[in-house]
Protein backbone atom coordinates (compact mmCIF):
# COMPACT_ATOMS: atom_id res chain seq x y z
CA UNK A 1 0.00 0.00 0.00
CA UNK A 2 1.13 3.40 -0.51
CA UNK A 3 -0.27 5.36 2.29
CA UNK A 4 -0.41 9.18 2.30
CA UNK A 5 -2.00 12.22 4.18
CA UNK A 6 -3.70 14.63 2.30
CA UNK A 7 -5.30 17.97 2.89
CA UNK A 8 -4.27 21.96 4.87
CA UNK A 9 -1.12 22.00 6.99
CA UNK A 10 -2.03 20.04 10.47
CA UNK A 11 -5.75 18.96 9.18
CA UNK A 12 -4.70 16.50 6.85
CA UNK A 13 -7.21 13.52 6.09
CA UNK A 14 -5.28 9.70 5.76
CA UNK A 15 -5.30 7.98 2.17
CA UNK A 16 -4.52 5.67 0.38
CA UNK A 17 -3.12 5.90 -3.18
CA UNK A 18 -4.75 3.13 -5.20
CA UNK A 19 -3.33 1.01 -8.06
CA UNK A 20 -5.55 3.08 -10.37
CA UNK A 21 -4.15 6.28 -9.05
CA UNK A 22 -6.74 7.90 -7.43
CA UNK A 23 -6.87 9.07 -4.05
CA UNK A 24 -9.40 7.24 -1.58
CA UNK A 25 -10.33 8.59 2.14
CA UNK A 26 -9.31 6.04 4.83
CA UNK A 27 -10.82 8.54 7.36
CA UNK A 28 -13.68 6.39 8.06
CA UNK A 29 -11.43 3.58 8.95
CA UNK A 30 -8.41 5.60 11.14
CA UNK A 31 -7.81 9.03 12.19
CA UNK A 32 -4.46 9.30 10.77
CA UNK A 33 -1.50 7.39 9.40
CA UNK A 34 0.26 7.66 12.79
CA UNK A 35 0.55 4.90 16.33
CA UNK A 36 -1.45 1.85 16.08
CA UNK A 37 -2.60 2.35 12.56
CA UNK A 38 1.03 1.22 11.05
CA UNK A 39 1.35 -1.71 13.48
CA UNK A 40 1.31 -4.96 11.70
CA UNK A 41 -2.78 -5.50 12.97
CA UNK A 42 -3.48 -2.37 12.25
CA UNK A 43 -1.98 -2.22 8.54
CA UNK A 44 -3.47 -5.80 7.60
CA UNK A 45 -7.15 -3.98 8.26
CA UNK A 46 -6.11 -1.50 5.83
CA UNK A 47 -5.33 -4.09 3.62
CA UNK A 48 -8.87 -5.99 3.96
CA UNK A 49 -10.04 -2.62 2.66
CA UNK A 50 -11.36 -2.26 -1.05
CA UNK A 51 -9.89 0.69 -2.19
CA UNK A 52 -12.53 1.40 -4.44
CA UNK A 53 -14.88 1.58 -1.98
CA UNK A 54 -13.49 4.28 -0.71
CA UNK A 55 -14.36 7.95 -1.11
CA UNK A 56 -12.29 9.65 -3.77
CA UNK A 57 -10.25 12.53 -2.71
CA UNK A 58 -9.16 15.50 -4.55
CA UNK A 59 -5.95 14.39 -6.35
CA UNK A 60 -4.84 17.96 -6.43
CA UNK A 61 -4.93 18.51 -2.47
CA UNK A 62 -1.79 19.33 -0.85
CA UNK A 63 0.06 16.23 0.11
CA UNK A 64 1.16 16.44 4.16
CA UNK A 65 3.77 14.63 5.62
CA UNK A 66 3.08 10.77 5.35
CA UNK A 67 3.23 10.10 8.94
CA UNK A 68 1.32 11.85 11.58
CA UNK A 69 2.39 12.35 15.32
CA UNK A 70 5.91 11.31 14.70
CA UNK A 71 7.18 10.26 18.01
CA UNK A 72 11.04 10.44 17.21
CA UNK A 73 12.80 11.44 14.37
CA UNK A 74 16.38 9.98 14.00
CA UNK A 75 19.00 10.18 11.78
CA UNK A 76 21.95 7.77 11.17
CA UNK A 77 24.94 9.83 10.35
CA UNK A 78 27.75 9.41 7.64
CA UNK A 79 26.55 6.00 6.66
CA UNK A 80 27.61 6.35 3.25
CA UNK A 81 31.26 5.61 3.14
CA UNK A 82 31.56 8.35 0.02
CA UNK A 83 29.47 10.89 2.31
CA UNK A 84 31.50 10.54 4.99
CA UNK A 85 34.74 10.99 2.95
CA UNK A 86 33.33 14.20 1.38
CA UNK A 87 32.22 15.34 4.83
CA UNK A 88 35.54 15.03 5.63
CA UNK A 89 34.96 12.36 8.87
CA UNK A 90 35.59 8.80 9.05
CA UNK A 91 33.12 6.12 8.20
CA UNK A 92 32.03 5.39 11.84
CA UNK A 93 32.81 2.10 13.51
CA UNK A 94 29.17 2.17 14.68
CA UNK A 95 25.66 4.02 13.74
CA UNK A 96 26.26 7.25 14.43
CA UNK A 97 22.69 8.27 16.10
CA UNK A 98 21.64 12.27 16.03
CA UNK A 99 17.88 13.69 16.00
CA UNK A 100 15.92 16.05 14.43
CA UNK A 101 13.33 18.14 16.30
CA UNK A 102 9.86 16.48 15.18
CA UNK A 103 8.37 20.06 14.73
CA UNK A 104 11.28 20.22 11.44
CA UNK A 105 8.57 17.64 9.71
CA UNK A 106 7.06 19.07 6.69
CA UNK A 107 5.36 17.71 3.44
CA UNK A 108 7.28 16.35 0.22
CA UNK A 109 6.54 19.52 -1.28
CA UNK A 110 6.20 22.30 0.63
CA UNK A 111 8.53 25.21 0.52
CA UNK A 112 11.73 24.89 2.54
CA UNK A 113 11.54 28.15 4.80
CA UNK A 114 15.53 29.34 5.58
CA UNK A 115 15.65 30.77 9.13
CA UNK A 116 17.42 34.35 9.45
CA UNK A 117 21.04 33.96 9.61
CA UNK A 118 21.28 30.29 7.51
CA UNK A 119 23.90 30.90 4.84
CA UNK A 120 24.75 27.22 4.75
CA UNK A 121 21.85 25.03 4.40
CA UNK A 122 22.23 21.77 2.35
CA UNK A 123 20.45 18.91 1.20
CA UNK A 124 20.66 15.11 1.93
CA UNK A 125 18.10 12.20 -0.05
CA UNK A 126 17.86 9.71 2.14
CA UNK A 127 15.44 6.49 2.86
CA UNK A 128 12.90 7.08 5.42
CA UNK A 129 12.13 3.95 7.59
CA UNK A 130 8.92 3.56 9.37
CA UNK A 131 8.12 1.87 12.46
CA UNK A 132 5.02 -0.49 12.72
CA UNK A 133 5.50 -2.76 15.49
CA UNK A 134 7.01 -1.33 18.92
CA UNK A 135 10.81 -2.32 19.05
CA UNK A 136 13.19 -2.95 22.07
CA UNK A 137 16.40 -5.25 22.12
CA UNK A 138 15.48 -6.49 18.87
CA UNK A 139 17.98 -8.94 17.40
CA UNK A 140 19.13 -8.07 13.55
CA UNK A 141 17.20 -10.86 12.38
CA UNK A 142 14.09 -9.53 13.69
CA UNK A 143 14.32 -6.35 12.87
CA UNK A 144 12.64 -5.89 9.32
CA UNK A 145 9.46 -7.25 11.24
CA UNK A 146 9.46 -4.19 13.00
CA UNK A 147 9.33 -1.53 9.78
CA UNK A 148 5.74 -0.61 8.68
CA UNK A 149 7.26 0.89 5.60
CA UNK A 150 9.87 3.49 3.62
CA UNK A 151 9.47 6.77 2.34
CA UNK A 152 11.53 9.76 0.76
CA UNK A 153 13.05 12.39 3.63
CA UNK A 154 15.31 15.01 2.84
CA UNK A 155 17.35 15.58 5.65
CA UNK A 156 17.91 18.88 5.54
CA UNK A 157 20.73 20.49 7.29
CA UNK A 158 21.68 24.52 8.20
CA UNK A 159 25.76 23.19 8.49
CA UNK A 160 27.00 26.43 10.10
CA UNK A 161 24.20 25.92 12.90
CA UNK A 162 25.44 21.83 12.92
CA UNK A 163 29.35 22.44 12.95
CA UNK A 164 30.26 25.70 14.08
CA UNK A 165 28.09 26.95 16.75
CA UNK A 166 28.73 24.20 19.45
CA UNK A 167 28.14 20.53 20.26
CA UNK A 168 25.68 18.30 19.27
CA UNK A 169 24.46 17.85 15.36
CA UNK A 170 20.65 18.79 16.06
CA UNK A 171 20.93 22.54 16.28
CA UNK A 172 21.56 22.30 12.87
CA UNK A 173 18.75 19.68 11.94
CA UNK A 174 15.50 20.95 13.62
CA UNK A 175 14.52 23.76 12.19
CA UNK A 176 11.04 24.07 10.69
CA UNK A 177 10.69 22.82 7.04
CA UNK A 178 14.10 21.00 7.30
CA UNK A 179 12.33 17.76 7.19
CA UNK A 180 10.06 16.77 4.33
CA UNK A 181 8.47 13.25 4.12
CA UNK A 182 6.80 11.66 1.41
CA UNK A 183 4.87 11.98 -0.52
CA UNK A 184 3.52 8.34 0.74
CA UNK A 185 4.44 5.73 2.81
CA UNK A 186 4.93 2.49 0.89
CA UNK A 187 4.57 -0.75 2.86
CA UNK A 188 7.45 -2.72 3.74
CA UNK A 189 5.60 -5.89 1.77
CA UNK A 190 5.72 -3.69 -1.32
CA UNK A 191 9.91 -2.86 -1.24
CA UNK A 192 11.46 -5.97 -2.31
CA UNK A 193 14.68 -5.12 -1.02
CA UNK A 194 15.36 -1.71 0.76
CA UNK A 195 19.47 -2.26 -0.01
CA UNK A 196 18.61 -1.92 -3.54
CA UNK A 197 17.12 1.36 -4.34
CA UNK A 198 18.25 3.97 -6.24
CA UNK A 199 18.24 7.29 -5.10
CA UNK A 200 18.72 11.14 -6.26
CA UNK A 201 18.53 14.53 -5.83
CA UNK A 202 18.45 17.73 -8.34
CA UNK A 203 19.01 21.13 -7.89
CA UNK A 204 17.68 23.09 -10.25
CA UNK A 205 17.64 20.73 -12.52
CA UNK A 206 21.47 19.26 -12.38
CA UNK A 207 22.08 16.05 -10.51
CA UNK A 208 23.31 16.84 -7.21
CA UNK A 209 23.46 13.04 -5.69
CA UNK A 210 22.98 9.77 -7.79
CA UNK A 211 23.83 6.94 -5.32
CA UNK A 212 21.97 3.81 -3.89
CA UNK A 213 21.06 2.60 -0.42
CA UNK A 214 23.46 -0.26 -1.51
CA UNK A 215 26.37 1.29 -0.52
CA UNK A 216 24.59 2.04 2.56
CA UNK A 217 27.65 1.25 5.53
CA UNK A 218 24.79 0.00 8.06
CA UNK A 219 21.61 -1.41 6.68
CA UNK A 220 18.23 -1.25 7.50
CA UNK A 221 17.71 -4.27 9.74
CA UNK A 222 21.16 -3.43 11.07
CA UNK A 223 20.18 0.03 12.64
CA UNK A 224 16.75 -1.21 13.69
CA UNK A 225 18.40 -3.61 15.85
CA UNK A 226 21.42 -1.37 17.00
CA UNK A 227 18.88 1.46 18.09
CA UNK A 228 16.65 -0.54 19.76
CA UNK A 229 19.34 -1.15 22.17
CA UNK A 230 19.32 2.29 23.11
CA UNK A 231 15.78 3.60 22.85
CA UNK A 232 12.61 1.76 22.40
CA UNK A 233 11.06 2.27 19.35
CA UNK A 234 7.56 2.72 18.90
CA UNK A 235 4.58 2.70 15.96
CA UNK A 236 5.41 5.52 14.06
CA UNK A 237 9.01 6.44 14.62
CA UNK A 238 10.86 7.68 11.80
CA UNK A 239 14.72 6.35 10.85
CA UNK A 240 16.32 8.61 8.34
CA UNK A 241 19.21 5.65 7.04
CA UNK A 242 21.81 8.77 5.70
CA UNK A 243 22.57 10.06 2.63
CA UNK A 244 24.75 9.26 -0.14
CA UNK A 245 27.43 11.42 -1.89
CA UNK A 246 26.93 14.53 -3.39
CA UNK A 247 25.78 17.66 -0.72
CA UNK A 248 26.31 20.93 -0.99
CA UNK A 249 29.11 21.03 1.83
CA UNK A 250 31.18 17.88 -0.35
CA UNK A 251 31.23 20.64 -3.33
CA UNK A 252 34.48 22.20 -4.21
CA UNK A 253 33.88 25.40 -3.61
CA UNK A 254 30.73 24.06 -0.97
CA UNK A 255 27.47 24.97 -2.41
CA UNK A 256 24.30 25.87 -0.31
CA UNK A 257 20.57 26.85 -0.56
CA UNK A 258 19.34 30.26 -1.50
CA UNK A 259 15.96 31.68 -1.63
CA UNK A 260 14.65 30.90 -5.57
CA UNK A 261 16.44 27.27 -5.55
CA UNK A 262 14.56 24.22 -6.22
CA UNK A 263 15.06 20.69 -4.97
CA UNK A 264 13.37 17.29 -6.24
CA UNK A 265 14.33 14.40 -4.90
CA UNK A 266 13.48 10.74 -4.81
CA UNK A 267 14.10 7.42 -4.27
CA UNK A 268 13.18 4.06 -7.21
CA UNK A 269 9.98 2.78 -6.01
CA UNK A 270 8.83 5.57 -2.78
CA UNK A 271 8.12 8.35 -4.82
CA UNK A 272 9.45 11.84 -5.69
CA UNK A 273 9.42 15.43 -3.41
CA UNK A 274 9.67 18.54 -4.74
CA UNK A 275 10.60 21.71 -2.57
CA UNK A 276 11.64 25.45 -3.56
CA UNK A 277 13.54 27.38 -1.22
CA UNK A 278 12.18 30.75 0.49
CA UNK A 279 13.79 32.87 3.15
CA UNK A 280 11.55 33.19 6.47
CA UNK B 1 -0.71 25.39 40.59
CA UNK B 2 0.47 21.66 40.77
CA UNK B 3 -0.47 20.17 38.05
CA UNK B 4 0.14 16.20 37.76
CA UNK B 5 -0.55 12.89 36.30
CA UNK B 6 -1.64 9.85 38.33
CA UNK B 7 -2.39 5.96 37.69
CA UNK B 8 -1.38 3.49 35.50
CA UNK B 9 1.70 4.13 33.16
CA UNK B 10 -0.54 5.56 30.25
CA UNK B 11 -3.32 5.63 31.40
CA UNK B 12 -2.77 8.91 33.86
CA UNK B 13 -5.37 11.15 35.18
CA UNK B 14 -4.77 14.83 34.74
CA UNK B 15 -5.19 16.44 38.46
CA UNK B 16 -4.61 19.18 40.45
CA UNK B 17 -2.56 19.15 43.73
CA UNK B 18 -4.77 21.49 46.07
CA UNK B 19 -3.76 23.71 48.65
CA UNK B 20 -4.69 21.67 51.12
CA UNK B 21 -2.64 18.86 50.42
CA UNK B 22 -5.23 16.74 48.29
CA UNK B 23 -5.04 15.26 44.47
CA UNK B 24 -8.28 16.88 42.47
CA UNK B 25 -9.89 15.37 39.22
CA UNK B 26 -9.19 17.46 36.20
CA UNK B 27 -10.95 14.57 33.44
CA UNK B 28 -13.50 16.48 33.18
CA UNK B 29 -11.78 19.77 32.31
CA UNK B 30 -8.77 18.58 29.70
CA UNK B 31 -7.92 15.23 28.42
CA UNK B 32 -4.02 15.55 29.59
CA UNK B 33 -1.60 17.45 31.17
CA UNK B 34 -0.39 18.71 27.38
CA UNK B 35 -0.72 20.77 24.45
CA UNK B 36 -3.46 23.17 24.20
CA UNK B 37 -4.06 23.00 27.91
CA UNK B 38 -0.72 24.46 28.86
CA UNK B 39 -0.89 27.27 26.56
CA UNK B 40 -1.89 30.40 28.99
CA UNK B 41 -5.55 30.25 27.99
CA UNK B 42 -5.49 26.83 28.78
CA UNK B 43 -4.07 27.56 32.62
CA UNK B 44 -6.16 30.46 32.78
CA UNK B 45 -9.40 28.20 32.66
CA UNK B 46 -7.63 25.77 34.46
CA UNK B 47 -7.09 28.28 37.71
CA UNK B 48 -11.06 29.46 37.43
CA UNK B 49 -12.09 26.25 38.66
CA UNK B 50 -12.75 25.69 42.27
CA UNK B 51 -10.69 22.74 43.43
CA UNK B 52 -12.88 21.75 46.11
CA UNK B 53 -15.57 21.65 43.40
CA UNK B 54 -13.59 18.33 41.54
CA UNK B 55 -13.11 15.12 42.27
CA UNK B 56 -10.89 13.35 45.14
CA UNK B 57 -8.80 11.47 43.54
CA UNK B 58 -6.69 8.53 45.78
CA UNK B 59 -3.58 10.05 47.12
CA UNK B 60 -1.60 7.25 47.17
CA UNK B 61 -1.97 6.72 43.46
CA UNK B 62 0.96 6.73 41.27
CA UNK B 63 2.47 9.73 39.99
CA UNK B 64 2.85 9.76 36.36
CA UNK B 65 5.09 11.95 34.46
CA UNK B 66 3.96 15.23 34.52
CA UNK B 67 3.25 16.11 31.31
CA UNK B 68 1.81 14.03 28.58
CA UNK B 69 1.97 13.92 24.69
CA UNK B 70 5.72 15.44 24.97
CA UNK B 71 6.59 16.47 21.64
CA UNK B 72 10.49 17.74 22.53
CA UNK B 73 12.50 16.48 25.48
CA UNK B 74 15.68 18.94 24.67
CA UNK B 75 18.43 19.24 27.33
CA UNK B 76 21.12 21.36 27.69
CA UNK B 77 24.70 20.46 28.07
CA UNK B 78 27.55 21.62 30.63
CA UNK B 79 25.21 24.24 31.92
CA UNK B 80 27.15 24.84 35.16
CA UNK B 81 30.67 25.99 34.98
CA UNK B 82 31.83 23.84 37.85
CA UNK B 83 29.86 20.57 36.38
CA UNK B 84 31.53 21.05 32.92
CA UNK B 85 34.82 21.34 34.97
CA UNK B 86 34.24 18.08 36.44
CA UNK B 87 33.58 16.26 33.15
CA UNK B 88 36.68 17.71 32.18
CA UNK B 89 34.81 20.09 29.60
CA UNK B 90 35.50 23.86 28.80
CA UNK B 91 32.48 26.14 29.90
CA UNK B 92 30.86 26.61 26.17
CA UNK B 93 30.40 29.50 24.84
CA UNK B 94 26.78 29.66 23.53
CA UNK B 95 24.58 26.50 24.52
CA UNK B 96 24.73 23.15 23.83
CA UNK B 97 21.75 21.62 22.98
CA UNK B 98 21.15 17.67 22.64
CA UNK B 99 17.79 15.68 22.70
CA UNK B 100 16.56 12.70 24.75
CA UNK B 101 13.99 10.57 23.50
CA UNK B 102 10.68 11.08 24.26
CA UNK B 103 10.30 7.49 25.11
CA UNK B 104 12.66 7.95 27.52
CA UNK B 105 10.12 9.82 30.07
CA UNK B 106 8.71 8.16 33.14
CA UNK B 107 7.28 8.64 36.38
CA UNK B 108 9.18 10.58 39.00
CA UNK B 109 9.16 7.47 41.74
CA UNK B 110 8.81 4.47 38.71
CA UNK B 111 12.30 2.50 39.11
CA UNK B 112 15.12 2.98 36.48
CA UNK B 113 15.77 0.38 34.13
CA UNK B 114 19.41 -0.12 33.39
CA UNK B 115 19.49 -1.51 29.71
CA UNK B 116 21.97 -4.58 29.28
CA UNK B 117 25.78 -3.76 28.84
CA UNK B 118 24.50 -0.16 31.16
CA UNK B 119 27.91 -0.23 33.41
CA UNK B 120 28.21 3.74 33.79
CA UNK B 121 24.64 4.90 34.11
CA UNK B 122 24.57 8.33 36.28
CA UNK B 123 22.15 11.12 37.52
CA UNK B 124 21.70 14.52 37.03
CA UNK B 125 18.90 16.98 38.90
CA UNK B 126 18.17 19.17 36.86
CA UNK B 127 15.40 22.60 36.22
CA UNK B 128 12.95 21.69 33.66
CA UNK B 129 11.05 24.30 31.57
CA UNK B 130 7.73 23.29 30.23
CA UNK B 131 6.94 25.30 27.18
CA UNK B 132 3.43 27.26 27.31
CA UNK B 133 3.08 29.57 24.19
CA UNK B 134 4.50 28.10 20.97
CA UNK B 135 7.83 30.05 20.86
CA UNK B 136 9.99 30.74 17.23
CA UNK B 137 12.55 33.19 17.27
CA UNK B 138 11.75 34.64 20.49
CA UNK B 139 13.40 37.95 22.22
CA UNK B 140 15.07 37.09 25.78
CA UNK B 141 12.97 39.63 27.29
CA UNK B 142 9.87 37.61 25.61
CA UNK B 143 11.04 34.27 26.91
CA UNK B 144 9.55 33.33 29.79
CA UNK B 145 5.96 33.92 28.66
CA UNK B 146 6.29 31.06 27.01
CA UNK B 147 7.16 28.89 29.54
CA UNK B 148 4.19 27.53 31.35
CA UNK B 149 5.90 25.96 34.68
CA UNK B 150 8.52 24.10 35.72
CA UNK B 151 9.78 20.68 36.58
CA UNK B 152 12.24 18.48 38.08
CA UNK B 153 13.79 16.10 35.91
CA UNK B 154 16.50 13.35 36.37
CA UNK B 155 18.49 14.00 33.08
CA UNK B 156 20.24 9.93 33.38
CA UNK B 157 22.69 9.35 31.00
CA UNK B 158 24.95 5.70 30.54
CA UNK B 159 28.12 8.12 29.82
CA UNK B 160 29.84 4.85 28.07
CA UNK B 161 26.87 4.94 25.49
CA UNK B 162 27.18 8.71 25.67
CA UNK B 163 30.81 9.58 24.95
CA UNK B 164 32.71 5.77 24.07
CA UNK B 165 30.16 4.57 21.34
CA UNK B 166 30.93 7.48 18.25
CA UNK B 167 29.38 10.49 17.90
CA UNK B 168 26.33 12.24 19.25
CA UNK B 169 25.23 12.19 23.21
CA UNK B 170 21.48 10.84 22.39
CA UNK B 171 23.10 7.18 22.50
CA UNK B 172 23.96 7.65 26.20
CA UNK B 173 20.37 9.63 26.96
CA UNK B 174 17.45 7.85 25.87
CA UNK B 175 16.86 4.58 27.64
CA UNK B 176 13.45 3.97 28.55
CA UNK B 177 12.51 5.50 32.17
CA UNK B 178 15.76 7.45 31.30
CA UNK B 179 13.92 10.74 32.04
CA UNK B 180 12.05 11.32 34.79
CA UNK B 181 9.72 14.33 34.82
CA UNK B 182 7.59 15.48 38.01
CA UNK B 183 5.78 14.67 40.28
CA UNK B 184 4.31 18.01 39.53
CA UNK B 185 4.15 20.85 36.97
CA UNK B 186 4.72 23.95 39.01
CA UNK B 187 3.14 27.59 36.96
CA UNK B 188 5.48 29.38 36.40
CA UNK B 189 3.20 32.35 37.95
CA UNK B 190 4.21 30.53 41.45
CA UNK B 191 8.64 30.57 40.57
CA UNK B 192 9.12 33.39 41.96
CA UNK B 193 12.73 33.16 40.14
CA UNK B 194 14.01 30.31 38.46
CA UNK B 195 17.46 31.15 38.61
CA UNK B 196 17.69 31.33 42.63
CA UNK B 197 16.00 27.53 43.11
CA UNK B 198 18.56 25.32 45.59
CA UNK B 199 18.43 21.40 44.09
CA UNK B 200 20.03 18.59 45.37
CA UNK B 201 20.57 14.72 44.76
CA UNK B 202 21.06 12.08 47.52
CA UNK B 203 22.36 8.78 46.50
CA UNK B 204 21.51 5.82 49.39
CA UNK B 205 20.98 8.97 51.61
CA UNK B 206 24.39 10.33 50.59
CA UNK B 207 24.41 13.89 49.24
CA UNK B 208 25.81 13.73 45.95
CA UNK B 209 24.44 16.95 44.20
CA UNK B 210 23.78 20.25 46.08
CA UNK B 211 23.35 23.45 43.48
CA UNK B 212 21.42 26.30 43.00
CA UNK B 213 19.78 27.24 39.27
CA UNK B 214 21.97 30.37 40.71
CA UNK B 215 25.29 29.08 38.73
CA UNK B 216 23.30 28.62 35.24
CA UNK B 217 25.41 29.55 32.71
CA UNK B 218 22.53 30.46 30.49
CA UNK B 219 19.40 31.33 32.00
CA UNK B 220 15.72 29.94 31.34
CA UNK B 221 15.21 33.13 29.54
CA UNK B 222 18.09 33.06 27.45
CA UNK B 223 17.83 29.32 26.77
CA UNK B 224 14.32 29.74 25.89
CA UNK B 225 15.40 32.50 22.94
CA UNK B 226 18.09 30.63 21.95
CA UNK B 227 16.08 27.64 21.01
CA UNK B 228 13.72 29.00 19.24
CA UNK B 229 15.89 30.25 16.67
CA UNK B 230 16.71 26.66 15.78
CA UNK B 231 13.48 24.86 16.54
CA UNK B 232 10.73 25.97 16.87
CA UNK B 233 9.00 25.17 20.82
CA UNK B 234 5.07 24.16 20.75
CA UNK B 235 3.35 23.56 24.25
CA UNK B 236 4.29 20.54 26.50
CA UNK B 237 8.06 20.49 24.62
CA UNK B 238 10.45 20.34 27.84
CA UNK B 239 14.02 21.87 28.36
CA UNK B 240 15.70 20.42 30.86
CA UNK B 241 18.80 23.11 31.90
CA UNK B 242 21.57 20.95 32.64
CA UNK B 243 22.89 19.84 35.96
CA UNK B 244 25.07 21.17 38.66
CA UNK B 245 28.05 19.25 40.31
CA UNK B 246 28.35 16.20 41.32
CA UNK B 247 27.59 13.42 39.06
CA UNK B 248 28.81 10.02 39.28
CA UNK B 249 31.59 11.05 36.46
CA UNK B 250 32.83 13.51 38.27
CA UNK B 251 33.34 11.21 41.32
CA UNK B 252 37.16 10.12 41.83
CA UNK B 253 37.00 7.72 40.93
CA UNK B 254 34.11 7.47 39.04
CA UNK B 255 30.79 6.10 40.58
CA UNK B 256 28.03 5.09 38.70
CA UNK B 257 24.26 3.44 39.24
CA UNK B 258 24.28 -0.15 40.58
CA UNK B 259 20.61 -2.06 40.92
CA UNK B 260 19.69 -1.48 44.45
CA UNK B 261 20.90 2.35 43.84
CA UNK B 262 18.20 4.87 45.66
CA UNK B 263 18.15 8.50 43.91
CA UNK B 264 16.31 11.21 45.68
CA UNK B 265 16.57 14.52 44.28
CA UNK B 266 14.37 17.86 44.58
CA UNK B 267 14.45 21.65 43.55
CA UNK B 268 12.95 24.09 45.88
CA UNK B 269 8.98 24.27 45.94
CA UNK B 270 9.29 22.05 42.69
CA UNK B 271 9.29 18.22 44.89
CA UNK B 272 10.88 15.69 45.01
CA UNK B 273 11.49 12.39 43.48
CA UNK B 274 12.82 8.96 44.39
CA UNK B 275 13.92 6.10 41.78
CA UNK B 276 15.20 2.70 43.02
CA UNK B 277 17.62 1.06 40.18
CA UNK B 278 17.13 -2.09 38.72
CA UNK B 279 18.41 -4.20 36.18
CA UNK B 280 16.05 -4.12 32.85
Amino acid sequence: MRLLRVGPDGHETPALLAADGTLRDLSAHIDDIAGAALAPGGLDRLRGIDPAALPALDSGARIGPCVGRVGKFICIGLNYADHAAESGMEVPKEPVIFMKATSAISGPNDPVELPPGAEKADWEVELGVVIGAPAREVAEADALSHVAGYCVVNDLSERAFQLERGGQWVKGKSADTFGPIGPWLVTADEVADPARLSMWLDLNGERMQDGSTETMVFGVAELVSYLSHFMSLQPGDIISTGTPPGVGLGQTPPRFLRAGDEMRLGIEGLGEQCQTVRAR
